[in-house]
């Protein structure tokens, strides 16, 4: 019931406001995804912002003897469970969508009275904690707000690129406590902290840093914090035993000492509060240094007007959110259009200080010439549909991102391009050298000005490090053999789609020989299919294929994240020889008809901690990327009105305006990017290629503002909900002959028009 | 024996070389101090370098279960001790002469053969160490030479100021090590490193930093290392469980694999060697960064020419040592002045890159505009005599000194001045601010361009931190309460001289109120004397003088590093007064003659790390700095002639040019510096004046030239082991009357003749 209860407040606090429907971030819920597995924040932040303060929940982290830990951890990438009861504080940086955690640092909590920090593990009570319910619960872009039960509390939050702003309206009181809990963070290790370094400058502002060796193994956040008020008292509490070791143990440190270091320190900040008289925190964050956080800080925020930063934020979502203005059949729909392009604009994130120096991934300071620096690079998911998405209504950034990814490959020991990388530090995720895709997908569509020959090298360089995830034995063998290298079909498939993709660049700086060197290895998907079995299976050094295969489990099967029956159909930078290759378009009909409707046991799906029975349809796992393409394929088979028919089972039933509404993570924005180029009605199924596939629209009108000054728009006619089949499509009023589309045509302006019906069609 | 095969084998080379007596590096014996507690290194550095390359003994911490550590670890200091028989490997950073330790970093260890690197533990048998021994050991200025007996290596190593050059000649092998060892510390607790990162750029080249929690507790030491040939192969024993924590353990991270991290590693590096040509090893460090490393090591370090680097080192000593151009009575004694006034010259350090980037006490990276950085600040030890004889040949150096201790100051969360300051860090190790003697010495000595208001704001702020070793109550009470903080009786001493060193530059600036207000506190050594006991004694915020009172115990009995007897004689800005309120001249000439005479009970040595019956003369402890002034105050009982007979006694038997040299801790030079002064006959009793109390010359004849193009020439009659006592001084042939000469007068140039005979004089 409390959903109605949010809407209407939202609904009502822009009817005051006066904002008509030229404000887009009225369809955005950033709770939507905020339960099971969406990994999604409902915290404050601006587009690609370096700050997210969000609130994180009651996680509990159950650590076995060894280290390892249990499923529940895995709920917490972005710290927050909609289902929980309790709030721990609200944290300055968060994964937004992840299938790994880290981060969650500088959590501040406000409380009143005696705090009882003698308690380290997250396991106990937390005395400081709070209650909090749903329906105190305000989430926009950019604005976040709870009544913190406990203490009776109001916390409001928002946001500038840098900086999280902070207002907590206490009640009156000599005992106000804002808790800074260096303790705290996102992993599922323990042990994490490796150092952190607090100075009291003066009654009102902290600097420090933290170091994490976590999922990113040697990250540095620097901090500077101002008070609204002057500090009365402040000390620690420290559960580590990393004391000044000097001769005499001198001061007390634990109180009204200015300066503090140890490994794990919780930082209590005594106030006299007045009901009427908010007490406001600002917190700025920089990858170099607190000297680096200050600036920040003076610069983007040097005054205390929460307001106006609030609606500062908004509109800097709003001028995001109206790069695409669509019309949609109901408001649900608008909803679940605007929340995935807010979800879209998430991550990767700003990464350098107003000054543009930034910490590199060799950890020296950097300054960012010529480009602005981001981190946070998903790229095993998002080279799929988030960064061509950018290509349509992020040119510029993307280029920015690649231009950092090239400056990444640059800092990189092993010369290579970013694989999963955050915060100066690659943490090696997910298979693939995917920034290759990135890269020829914005040069083969014309985005940015990027240096094509350093991107040429960078990938080349990165597709030839042998000690890398069975790089050397696929040259030698030609495949990553089984035995060499595990999930070897997975990697077989995308290092050649990759190297593909390297092709693609080589061609258009026309380095020939690299082109045809990188052509020959995108071939070697061939290499591990079994035409006996009809699929791809992992092949051993000896050339065999395994014996024990079961192309339906995905764990140790030679795949990962999918299997045999959906990974297995890997092959974007070629369908046809693949279509061909499998039997041809009937049988590829007929393989992907059983993949959408045929059963999986139980027993599959247990093993997976990231997919729910709500994120798949028969053997299609949309919570997995490796199936993202798949509905398209269709369109290769001769039956594009499979394709049309179920993209809109998907839009429909993957998504939802609620809070449970993705079906597995967002991934870094990929799965909400998914959903905004399908509910426009096509696809980029081969990146690195200009070619869309066209699927079934769910919007009615979209209308597409383009670098330009001209405008894409999509339109629709016969739109409803019954008709998700697709008649006719027509460009500039020409009538399309293949279900494709080209994006060098698309940007040039002009209108897409799809004739809806309710009966397959053949076009 | 060996000493002579040292001095033969010293001698020979030198003739070779064909360097004449302009060399007076011949005359240094870096051995010297090396053995008990001297904690000088044996190693290469070049003056004030920044880089100190040097052997580490076998030391074994004797860690106690709760973390404390046994007296041997106090051994240690310097990483080295004479007596040790076995050899763990060069380090690039090490104290000279502290009481407390730290340090120790990046030791590098060549070996033949397979490494066993299993046992992490510093306590077992060291598989890679090896014996040696003094007879193949060559120590001079910039140069340090020893065979690594178990594997056969010769190892030389030189300086620049920031790299640390080796050269080892290996027999030929396939099969030869160099190690880095990242786990080695000197230190007394375990568990000191906080991180370590590390790259293999190329195949010769490696950058990385460790962090440290030690006496220093936020430390970072950034390098970057060369080798002469290429690296085979190369890979780490790791000591900890920081493993990249990504999903899948993707990398045999232990081998070839080129990026290293975690908190204790130990890094071996395969190479093919020829007997015919050494592998060489250049290590680069830097407060900031790797790429400050590069920088370091690019500018200052270019080449592989070893024997060039090795005879600019022992030219860049030369230039400081021929600042006081000495003739002794016999060699012995220019071997002592020497070695000492090389001692004077090793601390503090440089500490900031070729660019002038160095790492602040905030932890930012600060660029030292107007001066060069330096760190190393042992103040309650040589603002006695190591900063005046700065003022005297290291005036330039000083300056920047000054300069580098107000860049900490405003850098200081506290505003404080330094106290013992290392490596960007505050150890608040022993007592007082005497960096405000520091300041006020060069005030009065008109040396260097620092701003006076700023040295003058600095002090003040200093000196009323409330919360800083008792400074509220001392405010309060005027005494610090012995019931309130420790060491009363000597913090009360050395605030009272602090705060009179404060009220000199206050006059100087012209600050009258603040002159008083300093003045009045130089007055409060008065409110701790007991004139019922005749000793300087603990008082109570009651105002009661505490009731168990040990005049002979050093511990817990008011004072520090010494008692009643002897550091209550510290009133060193108003000497008079002092012996006024004791009781008078003749009074106090019998104190001092019962404190040169009187026996100590072996009970009052045992319970003290730092002396040696070697170092006492009755109860005057001449190995810790509290009696340094007081074989001088006889000069203002009447009675320069017992000053002239102790002082000599004190030159001859507590200095020898032996490796068992120094009586104790040669405390980052200030032993030294007595030795230098007492030695040219005079020394700064009451640094923040610039009165010069006479002693008596142990030289026959020496010549400062002055920065003025001026000479200072100090000058003999009848000089002779029997003729200790003065007859007669004259300054350019002026008999002086008192026993006193001034600073600013001698810096003029000029004349100090002494005419020495045999028997006591009142002059």
């Amino acid at each position: 019931m409390h959903h109605v209860f949010f809407w209407i407040s939202i609904f009502m606090m822009y009817a005051v406001k006066g904002q008509g429907t030229s404000d887009y971030t009225q369809f955005v819920n950033p709770r939507i995804g905020t339960s099971k597995m969406g990994h999604v924040y409902p915290g404050a932040t601006v587009p690609f912002g370096m700050v997210q303060v969000s609130p994180q929940t009651n996680f509990i982290p159950m650590f076995h003897e060894d280290g390892t830990y249990n499923k529940a951890t895995y709920d917490y990438c972005a710290g927050y469970q909609y289902s929980d009861t309790s709030i721990l504080g609200f944290a300055h940086t968060n994964f937004s969508g992840t299938g790994h955690s880290d981060l969650g640092d500088l959590l501040i909590m406000p409380t009143c009275g005696t705090l009882d920090l003698s308690k380290r593990n997250e396991m106990q009570d937390h005395g400081h904690a709070s209650s909090f319910s749903h329906t105190t619960e305000l989430a926009k872009p950019g604005y976040y707000q709870v009544m913190l039960e406990q203490h009776g509390i109001k916390a409001e939050m928002t946001a500038t690129e840098r900086v999280g702003f902070h207002r907590y309206h206490f009640p009156t009181s000599d005992d106000a406590n804002l808790l800074l809990d260096l303790v705290y963070n996102v992993y599922h290790h323990k042990d994490k902290n490796v150092w952190t370094f607090l100075r009291i400058e003066n009654d009102s502002t902290i600097t420090g840093y933290r170091q994490t060796n976590g999922w990113a193994r040697d990250r540095k956040v620097f901090f500077t914090i101002h008070f609204s008020q002057p500090i009365v008292h402040y000390g620690y509490q420290r559960y580590d035993k990393n004391h000044y070791k000097g001769f005499y143990r001198r001061f007390n440190e634990a109180r009204d000492f200015p300066e503090m270091a140890g490994k794990e320190l919780r930082v209590w900040f005594k106030f006299k509060t007045q009901a009427n008289k908010p007490l406001m925190v600002k917190v700025a964050l920089s990858s170099v240094s607190t000297e680096g956080a200050r600036l920040n800080l003076s610069t983007e925020l040097p005054h205390w007007r929460f307001d106006e930063v609030v609606e500062e934020a908004r509109l800097r979502w709003n001028a995001e959110l109206e790069k695409i203005k669509v019309e949609t059949m109901d408001s649900s729909d608008k909803v679940s259009f605007y929340t995935a392009l807010y979800h879209t604009n998430l991550s990767p994130i700003l990464y350098e200080d107003v000054d543009g120096k930034y910490r590199g991934l060799d950890q020296n300071i950097h300054v960012s010439d010529g480009f602005t620096n981001y981190t946070t690079f998903s790229l095993w998911d998002t080279y799929r549909a988030l960064h061509p998405l950018f290509n349509l209504v992020q040119q510029e950034r993307n280029n920015d991102m690649i231009k950092s990814m090239l400056a990444h490959q640059s800092q990189s020991v092993h010369r290579m391009l970013p694989i999963w990388s955050h915060y100066a530090n690659e943490n090696w995720c997910m298979i693939g050298y995917h920034a290759a895709s990135v890269l020829a997908d914005a040069v083969v569509k014309k985005v940015g000005d990027f240096d094509r020959e350093k991107a040429l090298l960078a990938c080349t360089s990165t597709a030839n490090v042998p000690y890398f995830e069975g790089i050397g034995p696929y040259l030698r063998y030609r495949y990553v053999p089984d035995d060499m290298s595990h999930s070897s079909v997975s990697k077989t498939l995308e290092y050649a789609y990759d190297d593909w993709c390297i092709a693609q660049i080589a061609q258009h700086v026309g380095k020939d020989s690299l082109r045809q060197q990188f052509s020959e290895r995108s071939t070697y998907y061939r290499n591990v299919y079994d035409g006996t079995s009809g699929f791809m299976r992992p092949k051993m050094s000896s050339g065999k294929f395994r014996t024990d295969f079961d192309p339906m489990d995905t764990h140790g099967q030679g795949f990962i994240e999918g299997n045999a029956w959906n990974y297995g159909l890997y092959v974007p930078h070629d369908i046809p020889d693949m279509v061909h290759m499998m039997g041809g378009k009937k049988r590829m009909t007929e393989h992907l008809d059983s993949l959408f409707t045929m059963e999986i046991a139980d027993k599959y799906i247990e093993k997976n901690e990231d997919i729910t029975r709500d994120g798949i349809l028969g053997n299609y796992v949309h919570g997995n990327e490796p199936s993202h393409h798949i509905p398209y394929l269709f369109n290769w088979t001769g039956r594009p009105d499979k394709t049309q028919k179920t993209v809109r089972i998907i839009l429909n039933e993957m998504y939802s305006p609620e809070i449970d509404g993705l079906c597995g993570n967002d991934d870094a924005g990929q799965m909400s990017a998914w959903y905004v180029f399908s509910a426009l009605g096509f696809y980029p199924v081969t990146p690195g290629s200009t070619t869309y596939a066209l699927g079934s629209p769910i919007v009615v009108r979209a209308e597409l503002p383009l670098p330009n000054h001209k405008t894409l728009v999509i339109s629709t006619k016969n739109q409803s909900p019954a008709n998700v089949y697709v008649k006719e499509v027509r460009w500039n009023g020409k009538v399309l002959k293949t279900p494709f589309v080209d994006h060098n045509e698309l940007v040039q302006g002009g209108t897409l028009e799809f004739l809806m019906n309710d009966k397959p069609n053949h076009y």
